[in-house]
Parts: C-alpha cells; structure tokens; sequence
C-alpha cells in the first residue's frame, strides 16, 4: 500500500509539476494555482484557503498573426488569426521574487514596499511552434497577472482581436461600478450586486461629449465586497497600461464572471503588438478590511522605475484657477461674439468682445494677487488662447494652436506679474480631442511654456478623438498621452490631463505625469450633479491607479447664489470639501472656488492654505466603500498631520484616534468640522473651527452632517 | 398674336433669367446651361451646339449640418443633416472673365495661358436660410465648376455624406479607365465603352499593398472618345483637391452617367467642412484634336498662384537611383537578417548583414561616380536608414525615424564625396503609409536633409494609412500630404511623392511638390507587368493634373539577363524607354537602370544625358489616347529641342515635321529609333542611331516598332 501511495503522490507531483503551479505571498495567506486543463490555462486565487476567484480561463484571441499580405485584408471582417488560448503545454517555470522598498518622486508616502513572489508559465503551442509567458505576482494584498510575449522566431507581429482574461468570482458580492466605455469615465457610480449589474446598466450613464457605453460592460478599476460573516474586499483593475488599449470588463451576471473587453481602433482591432511585448497587469487586490485595499501600492509597484534622469523639477502643486466661474456659466472661455473662426487666419482683435471673457489680464492680476496672497503655487488660466469660440462639436482637428493669447492676454505682462508675486501660472492646453493637432502643436507649445516660465499644464480631451474613429482609450491614444508626458520631460513640465485614459500606476515611470482627472470630478456638480456617496466611491476606484486631480474645495455649493431659481449644488457640505483635501490624494491640488467665496470663509480656507500635497506617510484610520473614509497623512518633511474623513448622504460619527501621532510630543489641532444643524442641502455652509492640544493618546469625537466631513491639521506647539 | 408672342418670349425671357442661365466660352465654341428643375440644380455642355454632356445634377447630402451635441451622435447610421441638393431659389448670379498669362515654376511650356468665362450662380435654400454658389468656368478647352460655402450664419460647419456632382454624357464613349480606389492607382488601364464598365470592373485589377476598391467606380482623370464621323475627345477629372477628399466616379453603364463618390474617413464621414470653404473644381475638357486635350493646361489654371515667397531653390533634377537593383530583386531595402527591429532600441550593428543590401558605402560611391561622370543632378538611395527589415506589412507605427542611417551607409561622407563630384544625393522617405509617424520626424527629417544637403525628397506611402482606417485619399491623409508640401518649403526642399494622391494641378500654388508617383509606374513592369499601351494613355489621364515620376529609361528591359528563366520583362522597345522623356512630362527624371546597363549603349545614353526636363514650349505634334502620342518640347533657356514618339503594342510610322524650329536656322537631329527587326518581346534593344541637319522644313520619317518609338534631340548646328 506504502507503495500505491507513493505512487500516487509520485504521479499526483509529477502530473501537478506538468500542468500545474501554485503559488504563495509571502505572507502565505494567498495561494494561487495555475493550470492547463486540456492545453487552456487557467488560474485560481484563495485568501486563508478560501476561494476568492474560482478557475478562471485566460487567453487571447487574434485577428491576425502574420504578415498582412494585402492591407486590405485586415478589414475583412471574416479575419482570424490562430488563437493565443488553447492548444498549450507547459514547458517552464520560474519563481521569483522579491522585496524592495522604493521612493516615489510624489507620494502618499516617503518609500513604498514592493514584496511578491512570481510565478512565470512558459506555455509553448505546438501546433504554431510559438511560446507566450504568463506571469503572475502574489503580494500580501492580491495578485497581479500579465500575458509576455518573447520575441521569437513565429511570434513577432500580431494583432488582438480580444483578450479573453476572466476573473470568475466565487460569489455575487456587492459592486461599485461604473459603465463600461471607450470614451468616457465621467458617470455615476453604480452600487449593486454582479447579478443585477445587466437590469442597472441601461440606466448607469448620462450624456457625455464623448462617449461609446459597451452593453453589460463595466469599466475597472472596480471595487466589490464579498458580505457576509468575514467579509473580503476586492479591488480589480489594471496596471501599467502602455503601448495597449484599455480594458473594460464583460459581465456574466449569472456566474459572476469578469472578463477582459479592450477598446478597439478605427477598425474593430484591438492592439497591434510587435515582440518582445507584455500585456497590461490584470490586478486582484483582496483584503478583509477596506482600509488595506485604501493602503495597496500594487499598482504602482506592477510598474517600471523610472528611466527620468532628472525628476527635480516634479513638485507638489496647489493651484487656484479662472475656471469655475466659466463651468457654472459665470463667464466663457471664449473672447468674442464669432462662432466660426480659423486660427493662423482670423484677426481676433477685430472680433467683437462677448463681454465674458474671464482670462482678461484684469481678471488675472485680481487672482494672482489672491492666490498669491494666500501661499498658492500657481494659478490656472483656461480662455488665455484663440480658438475657444468653436472649439467643441465640430471635429475640428486646426482647433487651437497652443500659442497665441486672446488680445487681452497678455501672457509676457501676466507671468512677469505672477512670478514678481511668487507665483507661477499653469498652462492649459485643451485639445478638443484633436490629439494629431497637438502632437504638432507641442514642441511649440512647451516652448511657448519654458519662455514664460509655466511649469505644469493641465490638458483636455473634450470630445471625439482624431484620429477620427480613436476612442480615448484605444491604443493609439493611449500612446500619445505617454508621447506627451515623454516630450514634457524633454522640456520639464508636469502633465495633468483631463478627459484622457485613467492613471494605472504609471506615475512610477514617468513621475511628471502627476495627475489626471480621468473620473467625473467637481465640475459635473455644475453640469448633472455628483451623487453624496460619490466621494466615498473614488477612492477605492479611479484612485487606485494613481491621483485625480478631482478640483474640491467649493465653498459656494449652492449655485442660486449666482444665478436665482438655479438649482444646482455641490452635494457635500463645506467641511467635507475641506476633507477631500486628505481623503483624495493627488500632488496637485485644486482650491477650486472663486477667490470671493474664500473671502468669505476665510477661516476655513486656512485650512486649504495649509494641507499638504505630498507625504511622508498616510493611515487610513477606517473605511467602507460607499459609506466613509477617514484618513491621516504626514506632510513631506514636516512634522505636521492632517486628517480628513467624509462620509456618504448618512450622518455618522467618529472618533479620531492620534495613535499615530509621535509618542510623548504636543501638537496643536485645529478641526475644521460640520456645524451642529450642517446638512449638503439645507445648511452646507454651517461649520465649526477649534483648536485643541493633542497627543499620540488623544481622541476626538466628530460627527458628520449628511453627506459632511471634518478636516484637521496638526502642527507642533 | 404678336402681343402673345412677346408676351410668351417675355415669360420665357424671365423664366429663364430667373432659373437658368447661359454661359459661353471665350471663343464661343462651348456653351454651359445652368437651370434650377423644381429646386434642383443642372448644368449641361454643348460644344458647337452639340450636347456633350445632358442636364446632369448637382448638389451634396449631409451627415450633419450642426453641432455635434453628443459626438457619439456621429457615428449612428442613420445621421443625416439637411442635405445641399435641393430647394434652391437662385438669388443672384455674376459674370466674370479672365485672360492672364502665368509662368510656373517648372512646366512643359514657359507661360501657361488662363483664359475663361465665369458664371457664379447663388443658390439660396430657403427652408435653411443658407445658400451656396456655384462657380462655373468655361475655357477655350472645356468646363469646370465647383461648389463654395461662404461662412454664413446657418453654415458654419457641416460633414458631407456624399457629393452628388453628375456628368450625364449624350453617348456612349470608349472609356480608358482604371478601378475606382480609395488607396491604390497602381492599375492597369482598360479600354471599354462606358456600357462595358459593370462587366469588365471584376477584371480590372490585381492585387496591391493598399487597395480599397470601389465596385463600379473608375478614377479620375479618365479619358473618353466619343467616335463617329466628328469624334470628340473628353478628359474627365478635379483640379485643386485641397482638404477635401479625392472623387472617383460610379458609372450608371445604362444612361452613360458619372457621378462623384467621395473618399471616405474611418466612420464613413466623406469630408469636414468649416466655411467660408470652396469644393474641387470637377473639370470637363472636350476637343476635337486629342492634341489640345494633352495640351490642355486647364487643372492648372484653376489652382490658385502660389503663395512662396522664394521658389528659387525649385529646380529640374535628373536623376539616378540605387532602386532598381532592389525592384528587380537583385539586392535588397534592408540591411540585416532580422525581420524584428525596434527603432531607437536594436543596435543595428550588432545585428547580421544579409549582404544584399544595396545602399551601403562602396556601392553608393561607384553610382555616384557613373552619376556625376555622365552630369546628373542627384543620386536617389533607398534604404540608406534602419528600419526596412519589418517595414511592411505589420501595421507598425513606428516603422522609421528618417535620421539614422544603416551602419554601412556613412552619410557625411558620402554626400561629402557626391558634391565633390557635383552632383546631390537625392532622400528617401518610405513612410510605409504611417503617416502620423512621419509627421512626428519630419522637422528632424528635413533638419537632416539641410544638415547635408539633400535638395529633394522621394516620399513613399506603402501599405495602408496610419491613422488606421483613413485611405491613401481621404481628406485627412490629403491633408497631409499638404503638411510635408509645405513643412518641405519651409526647409526649401522638393518633394516627389510615391503612393500618394495624384496631382490636380497643386504645383501651381505648391511649386515645390514636383512630382508624384500616383500611378502605375516602371516598378510594376517587374511586378505584373505593365501593358504596351500603358504609356499611350498615361499622359491622356494621370498626366493631365501634374508630373508623374514613371521613373524610365530601362535598356535591360528583359530581366531574364539577371534570373536565367525569369519571365518578367519591361514591354517596351529600348528607343521607346528614350521617348517617354518626352512624352512624359515631368520637371524631374530619373534614369532607372543600373549604371552597367548603361555602360553597355552609351550612344542611346547619350539622350537620356542630353534630355531636358524644363521646358520654354511644347508642341504635340500627334496623338491618339490608346494608340500613340508625338511630342516636341523646346528646352527651357536653349536654342534645343527634343522630340519623342511612342506606340501601343501595333507598330506604326510618323512623318516628323520640324515646322516648329525656327525659320531659316539649322540644327543638328540626333535620332534614335528602333532598329528594323526591333520588337518589344524579341529583340527590344536593336536600335539604330544616326545624325542629319534639319531645318523648319526637314521632315524625317520615322517607324515604330511594336511598343515602340523614337527620340530626336535637336541642337545647333
């Protein structure tokens, strides 16, 4: 019988060994096993020896794989390739692994660990005579996985027709998901279990400048919680996304199934892909408390270091802008009354004046000397150049030139003036979604920005794509948002772009780019409204590949007092603006408001004036996806903590422990906080600022209005 | 009755001022009826009151006419705007007339003569509250006409669905016509009558690198007989396609009808416009004397006068290449073994020399020995840059960089030595159709031609358009064709394009774009070959808008001397090859052979040496579409003159008469014709050359083998 078991364990191994891997973190809780079952690979994910993902195919289909004989050839719909996905055997593996700490050049904190074991499959297909690679990372906080192609003998081109990465989740667990699109980021989360995702899907999106929705499609990141007595959270996204579209996932709402839809080109293909090559990272951040996925740096660390020599010039930004008085329609962006203009061609100082033009040098002087006033980095100017009176839904691809100011803009008085005030002024380079226009425009254009001293510019991706048929997740584009960081690095500028593809941890490769919007932010609270719940939601979503430049710190929530009879409103309370400041990270950030509605509340904006944008370290003190976040970071190289915590349209209360405070030393907080009778929609305006002595022993008890928060800083004595 | 009379002329007078309207030529001969039928436009042409072409419609339907309000709107298939076509009320019509002379930069004669009669008829669409114009000029040789969109209130912007130009001919006529195509003019012509078209479409063309064809649809230029008793001659094309897609016409092969079908983009859309904006002009020439058609200078006068300021670096350039050796298969574009390089990443001298590569240090110098030695103006290299190993067929984007030359190809060096020797290198840009990518390089690209003095540029499109789903012809990639024109002036550089749009008489405003492939050149006599009567047509179609660089001048036409049993030969006699430097006019020649073949009949290199390519006059001395075509050209600045003949695949005689020389001077005619037993399959290179003094009255008679011709250079005695 010693024998037979022997045996059988011998077989079990050696059939194991051939078709099989597990792999463990190095804590051990995770395990993941990988396998060929009949040549198709599959993999598994279990957290305490409980199954998280149940054996989930993975594989690729292609369109072509070969030489394009005829260029025509590629649009016959009845195109194929033979398929990446079946027919393997196993013929390598590799374990790995690895513990590194590194230092972000902006951060949430000073070094981020990077600790995993590795697991690489080298799956050869006989039949074609070609191998891929699967790779697969487990960290303490989920596992990550990426498709390498080697360059080899009968694999050098290919194009995608689709991944087919699944992700078969072991039960229907509750989903903050917004709807899948090639275009557009910009809706409302959606909270609902995998299985009622199709019946809520038709209703999960508004209208959009741009967008493409994809039926039963939701985008990722995504952010789920498994409910029950120990409840698990998951957060599935994407990491390192470069020189490949975007993906999206399908939705099996019966099976609780994910899997892979990337976003095509023109043409229906979805990525052209010459070896070596590796696909994105498929990423499964699990933990049983939400506070650890908050913390993960997976997606970062899935990232290559930089290959910038110089990162010098990367700094924290907080910044005030001309913009919200043209977003809720105070001003425009626009100079003249013309609706039909032609740059290079049109002599705009004979246009007449629309009397609205908000970036006159009048109007910017009053904010430099504002923003300077109060200790801001810069100031964002939108409107300062020609084009902006047809610069939307006409498929414009000459829309702006990037160059030339508005006759009264005078950008050589206006820097002077800023930087004489210790200020500098923020490019905008809106694109219109003519990405080929700016590719030519930019070399000018940074130029134009290293003249005058810009150091940072914030781009804009409203509307179509040209290349006409581009989506702003397609391939294509995704590429030229990386050419464009790459070329700002040439000249030194930092890129925070708007309405372009979600940051997936690149951020560690090319640090200048710091931001992006890449979500619905602040200005849809002028436009459809952002939900309470909203800001509860992001962190554990569009954060988690890197910072959104989501603009808070509205004041003036109410915007009848603008306009009377409007009813639209920023749907938090003013203490919960404060609050993003902490709770959303971001190394740049937007005190959004006018400058008048900071008069007002000056004491409140104190504490606008003194958060941090970069950190030594952050705590995230609690959280639950949908309900509330209270976080706690120390400012870079200061011994100073800000604390902000928000919660959703529920009223809820806290207590601030300071723990984490240095033992046996005295600090002076100040808590910004919602007034007694504060509520989003009847009294947002209602807060209450004091001061208190704290220690790493103190406590403070906070109570939160209606979709409210509190902010506090804390500094030595 | 009289009153009657009167009244109904009265009646028939205003009715007609008010929806018709006549204009004649300024000799008379033709006549244009403009009317409005119910609100629908129509033109007709009549040619000493015959009717040439019946009341044939105009007008375009729209995909949008507005704002784009959800760019996604745009792409829904059942778009439509408020379409161009009809409900017009004519509110107004001018007459105009011009008789200028212009000199081009580089042309077949030294003035061109632009005289014509003008109707411009304002159609208002009152529904729409907007109106157009059409601009109709008739010349002495024929009609064309064109659409314009002043910038109004109610037409800003607007995409076209279609343009819906007809030109519905009285009769059947033979027809010399290639594939409609949005990406290839590399096709055989046909000779059918329009009825034929539908039944010989299928049969009409073979296999290309980039082809998009369009069933019943023919390219424009093409060229009509209309036989009988008093045949006409027709040549149907566009002039000025200038941010607008090129036109192929669908064939109605029942009612004899042409109609505009646009290029499309990658949605479908067919073009963007933003007014104040102006269609091509549609061109109709008609002439009894196929001689006036070829001299028919048309296209060229309705293109605007330049707007360079300096054109004195434009200049004829007779030239040389190391190409053929690699067309024929001799030698290759590539440098190395791999068929897998990543430009800017693979150390290309690390990698293994194939050892055909053709453009490297010593075979460069022995051309530019044989080069300079027999007084050419530049030596073209192809393949002198990294990149040719996986250049075609991938979709790859990033295919070349322009700027880095191969490790065997020293590039100051060699073109130290080339001016050493008085004579230029001539660049080569193969963009493989990635035309986004060319654009990125073509600053760093053309600073590189200054660098080392390169005067010209060959360009190359091969294999379809990046952005992926644009064509060779749709009006974003004519738009760039336009980008490299200009961006070229900039660095005074002259452009010939291959695999780009055909001209449309552009060189008038845009001197520096001299020549263009667009067309099925010598190359393909060692592809599929190209037919006997290939060369008779030519100049009847592609020809008519601009030069074509046919590259000719092959003296091995059989290229079995290369590859015992290969079948492939150039179908033309050796004397024929001397002809179409005449015949075809281009301001930039190359002689395409390999030096050694040269070197083997120097006495018929003698007139590729002598052949002018700039031109004081020509005179077409006799020609017929399909058949032959006669032709004497004076060089520019020179008391010489050169005179070429050609013939399908039937063997034919000519007298030459020299009544176009000077009265009562002699010069010397140097003839070189086919030998007596010279024929294109079987004995191609027996010619026979010999000396005689003529004068304005000599007459030589002349015979013509089988594809066949001759060539006389005329100098001073």
């Amino acid at each position: 019988m010693r024998k037979n078991i022997i045996g059988a364990v011998f077989l079990f191994a050696t059939g194991f060994a051939i078709n099989a891997q597990t792999l463990k973190s190095p804590d051990g809780k995770f395990e993941m096993n990988f396998q060929l079952k009949s040549g198709v690979p599959y993999y598994n994910l279990k957290y305490q020896g409980k199954t998280v993902v149940e054996d989930s195919k993975l594989g690729l289909r292609l369109l072509r794989d070969g030489d394009i004989q005829f260029a025509s050839e590629i649009e016959r719909k009845d195109q194929n390739g033979k398929d990446l996905n079946d027919g393997f055997t196993k013929t390598a593996e590799k374990f790995d692994s690895k513990n590194e700490s590194w230092n972000p050049v902006l951060g949430e904190k000073k070094s981020y660990v990077n600790h995993y074991n590795e697991l690489a499959v080298t799956l050869n297909q006989p039949a074609n005579d070609r191998h891929i690679i699967i790779k697969f990372r487990l960290f303490n906080d989920g596992l990550g996985f990426r498709y390498e192609f080697p360059e080899q003998k009968n694999l050098n081109y290919f194009i995608i027709k689709e991944e087919d990465s699944e992700i078969d989740l072991a039960a229907d667990m509750k989903t903050f998901w917004i709807t899948g699109d090639y275009d557009s980021q910009e809706y409302q989360y959606q909270e609902t279990k995998i299985s009622e995702i199709p019946a809520r899907w038709p209703k999960s999106y508004d209208g959009n400048a741009s967008q493409t929705p994809i039926k039963n499609a939701i985008q990722i990141p995504t952010m789920m919680k498994w409910e029950g007595k120990t409840p698990l959270y998951l957060n599935i996204s994407e990491a390192a996304v470069i020189n490949y579209p975007t993906a999206n996932v399908e939705v099996d709402a019966v099976n609780y199934k994910l899997k892979t839809h990337l976003t095509p080109d023109a043409q229906g293909a979805k990525g052209y892909i010459q070896t070596p090559a590796v696909s994105p990272w498929r990423t499964i951040i699990v933990s049983p408390k939400a506070e650890e996925v908050l913390d993960s740096k997976m997606i970062f660390n899935l990232n290559e270091p930089t290959h910038y020599t110089d990162t010098s010039y990367i700094k924290p930004t907080k910044y005030m802008g001309v913009w919200w008085e043209m977003i809720i329609g105070k001003s425009q962006w626009a100079y003249s009354t013309a609706n039909n203009v032609h740059i290079g061609k049109t002599d705009f100082s004979k246009l007449t004046p629309n009397g609205k033009h908000a970036a006159n040098n009048d109007k910017v002087k009053q904010y430099i000397d504002f923003a300077s006033k109060h200790g801001f980095d810069a100031l964002l100017v939108e409107g300062w150049n020609v084009g902006w009176e047809d610069w939307f839904g006409h498929s414009k691809e000459f829309v702006f030139d990037f160059v030339t100011p508005y006759p009264d803009f005078d950008i050589k008085m206006l820097n002077d003036y800023a930087h004489s005030k210790g200020i500098k002024l923020m490019m905008h380079h809106e694109t219109s979604g003519s990405a080929t226009n700016y590719e030519r425009w930019a070399d000018k254009a940074f130029q134009l920005m290293n003249k005058y001293g810009y150091p940072s510019v914030k781009t804009g991706y409203v509307g179509n794509i040209i290349p006409r048929g581009e989506h702003h997740y397609s391939q294509w584009t995704i590429n030229h948002y990386f050419r464009i960081a790459e070329k700002a690095n040439e000249y030194k500028i930092m890129v925070n772009s708007h309405e372009s593809v979600r940051p997936t941890g690149q951020s560690r490769t090319y640090p200048n780019w710091i931001a992006a919007e890449a979500a619905r932010g602040t200005e849809f609270d002028a436009f459809g409204g952002n939900n309470p719940d909203h800001h509860v939601i992001l962190p554990f979503t569009r954060f988690m590949g890197g910072p959104m430049d989501y603009t808070p710190g509205i004041f003036q929530t109410k915007l009848d007092y603008y306009f009377p009879g409007d009813t639209r409103y920023v749907k938090t309370t003013l203490a919960k603006q404060l609050a993003l400041y902490v709770v959303m990270y971001s190394p740049l950030q937007m005190a959004a408001d006018l400058p008048e509605n900071y008069e007002r509340h000056l004491d409140a904006f104190q504490f606008i004036k003194d958060v941090a944008a970069d950190w030594d370290d952050t705590k995230i003190l609690a959280a639950e996806p949908g309900d509330y976040i209270h976080t706690a970071r120390k400012a870079k190289s200061k011994d100073e903590w800000y604390i902000g915590g928000i919660t959703d349209e529920n009223a809820r209360t806290f207590t601030v422990d300071f723990s984490f405070l240095p033992k046996g030393k005295k600090y002076q907080a100040t808590v910004y906080e919602d007034g007694k009778d504060a509520d989003y929609i009847n009294n947002p305006q209602s807060y209450n600022i004091y001061r208190k002595t704290v220690t790493s022993a103190s406590k403070i008890p906070v109570k939160l209005a209606r979709s409210g928060g509190y902010a506090i800083s804390v500094k030595p004595l």
